[in-house]
């Protein structure tokens, strides 16, 4: 159990308090106890810290006059995820090879692995150290996962691609399906383009549940380091996610969308084909990117900004009312015309 | 082969009709013929009753001078769905357990299962009795299947989720991968929260194929008794859906959304974080959760009243009526201006 | 390597230029080089041709002064399709089945099979010829698979499903879960009603990654011949999807949905019960299909024709414009009125 001092060094935190607090877990606000560390981040809980009978309260700033153990941290929220990490990770301890693997010729294994029980994997790929497979992975021929990483249960890899070291993919995700192309022939049947593409996977990056990304029609579709996607998650052939970006669940990147840096992309996101989408972008759940977004833009509805989205979102409810006024006006216009003519007459 | 009097009693519906009628199968009202029984709700199909080859129908309320054997129901869908399952229910056979079964040391088994080829179950997991696992799925340590259960193909279980009595999961559904929350460290890199809670169904849940329900951060989340998904369907980290609630397909929900009980929410419908759905909630399809949700209400766009919100799509197709009339009446109030300015000269 | 003559014949091109060329590969316009085919198909790469270090180039028609071979096709972008098919399609080569194949009884199989490791057959099945099942597969009961059909890893296609010859089925896609049909009862609880349709894939369909299929209630879910659906697409139970008809990633059809031949149906399109959607019908990204669609149309917004939709959609982009402007009407017209007012004083 450490001392609360030396969880405030673990997770660059400055100590109000008592150094010698025990620590053993982190908990919510609303369930820390005793021996709890705990996070106030948002202001109604920052108002509340003295109900809290957590034994230590990350918070952004001191608060006069407290009696409670404060860690105060520029980010409180990155403080609390660390002192997580801290009281609650588990170490990596490998389970070995199940007898059951199956694995193509000129398969090669790094050390300390935990390839569980029903893993099937084709010819020439390269396993890194340390990397878990969990049962009902599926990877095909000429892949490599890198070193660390972790394939939940029942995912399947299609050949040719390349996962980084330290990736996290959740069950039942589906990496290097074929992209969706089709052109009419000449009776309207639908004629596939072959897909001759891989899918890169960089380091760090962690794919959510579900998920299907497909493979480069020539070139490659590819996550930059770091990036995050949710469950659900559509990546069309040959798009380009930039690294750090994190995107929420059921959004569909069409073929060909490039995400630049640190992009926030909320749930339900579409984006049209071949849209480029700059450095450190927000955009609001259900909309549509329908052409090219500048660095820093905020975005919602069909590729509005966010600001002009919201005043056009407030006018569109008030419609009725806004009708009603024209409706009035256009009375009022009449009879003052009407009176205008009578005048005349 | 029931007679009808026997079929009529067991769905709860007052026979017009002959008692000794033989029923043996229940079919569409398009299909149905000697032998069947079948179901006019809609309106259109009342007024049709008589084009009808089924040996009985169930509607809502007797037809004068109708000659066809009736089955009248308070709710004649209702009705339907008892008689569908009297006629064609089959009866639970248990088919043992597979004798590949792989699970871990602790694990507990009921009587008369349904364990197909390829499962595999983790440590310390309890299976109750009669449960139906499919091939391909995997269960990890510490879960609990409630007796009845039935869980379809490749259906990935993360460690300690509690899957209640009479639980039917479709296949390719995930539950208990990690919830998705990530914060940026100094270097703007995403670092994540480690995800402590467990994922909890209760009894009578049905769930969709190819879904994904997050496990809590340090709670849980929880689908509570009877709550029914439909496929490709995103439940966060920390949801709570309350009693016998209906969601259609590719809705998402983010973390922390509760709903109430018997809410009926459409299909590619998405919510935002925290945010509270009442009782008796109806959402429209499409539409975005965007604050909390009185009891009883129907909501459909960005979180607006169903009613309001028709009103304003009716404008907004008709705004370039409303911008012409607009144009028109400036026009207008520009010559009437104008007159006047020349009446004072 | 093919001479640029026999490609030209193989793809239904006519040629400009040296019929001797050597052609080994076919890539994107930017990363083509010598020996390697290539497509100029939008505007600006057309103008860009003599950029091309391609041995070859796909266009619609001969450019004047152009020093490359040109390959002149009425649709360049399926002649393209065509040469990467000629260049690339890997010949079909039996592997044989896995010697852990489980598969009931009364299952009867075709020649020249691939059936990879850990796949999963019910009893009473029909595989054709030269069909490829890859890990994880798992056939209920009674189904079929057409001749050259390849089934990817961890699909799971329920009891009494037929799919057809050429099928090709992406990974973790899900054929013939229940549909979504409950009424509650009277304490509210949801009754579900019993599916007993099936799910038909007719020749040529090519169904993406981690799909949901859902089998009819009484009558069947189908997929007409050469239908194609991208990735996480909900097709509901008796929903018919017509010839040739294409629909991208993260699109529901909630059930009952009919679509006519030759559909482009965008991504996150939702639909209505029951609505019908004409041949030829174009419909945009995020659109909902509320009522029934004429042969022919382009759909977008609310089931709003695509014109009349963009140009709600400009105005709804305007809508704080459009206010102000009213704002002024009405203080115009409220002086010009206090000033008739006055005048009649």
């Amino acid at each position: 159990m450490p001392k609360l001092a030396e969880l405030a060094e673990t997770i660059g935190a400055e100590l109000f308090g008592d150094p010698n607090a025990d620590i053993s877990r982190a908990r919510s606000f609303e369930t820390a106890s005793e021996g709890d560390v705990t996070l106030a981040a948002r202001s109604d809980l920052i108002g509340r810290i003295d109900e809290s009978r957590a034994s230590a309260i990350i918070v952004s700033a001191p608060t006069a006059n407290c009696a409670r153990n404060l860690l105060i941290a520029t980010s409180p929220k990155l403080a609390f995820a660390r002192a997580i990490e801290a009281l609650h990770a588990i170490r990596y301890k490998p389970l070995g090879v199940a007898a059951d693997l199956i694995a193509g010729p000129g398969t090669k294994f790094g050390s300390d692995l935990s390839i569980h029980s029903r893993v099937t994997i084709g010819r020439d790929v390269v396993i890194g150290d340390r990397v878990t497979l969990h049962p009902g992975v599926v990877i095909g021929d000429r892949c490599s996962v890198g070193s660390d990483a972790v394939v939940h249960s029942n995912v399947s890899i299609y050949h040719d691609c390349e996962i980084g070291s330290r990736v996290i993919i959740h069950a039942g995700t589906v990496i290097g399906a074929d992209g969706f192309s089709f052109v009419p022939d000449e009776e309207g049947h639908q004629v596939k383009l072959l897909h001759l593409g891989r899918v890169l996977i960089e380091d760090d990056c962690e794919i959510g549940a579900n998920c299907a990304i497909d493979r480069g029609g020539f070139g490659d579709t590819v996550l930059r380091r770091g990036v995050k996607l949710d469950n659900l998650i559509q990546v069309g052939h040959n798009c380009d996610l930039g690294e750090d970006t994190v995107v929420a669940a059921l959004t569909g990147f069409s073929g060909g969308t490039r995400a630049g840096r640190r992009c926030v992309i909320a749930g339900q996101v579409g984006t049209n084909q071949h849209v480029t989408i700059g450095d450190g972008v927000t955009i609001i759940g259900q909309a549509g990117v329908t052409k090219d977004v500048p660095d820093g833009s905020i975005i919602a509805g069909m590729g509005q900004s966010y600001n002009s989205w919201r005043r056009s979102q407030v006018l569109y409810s008030n419609l009725p009312e806004l009708a009603a006024r024209l409706r009035r006006l256009e009375k009022t216009v009449d009879t003052i015309g009407h009176a205008a003519k009578d005048d005349d007459e």
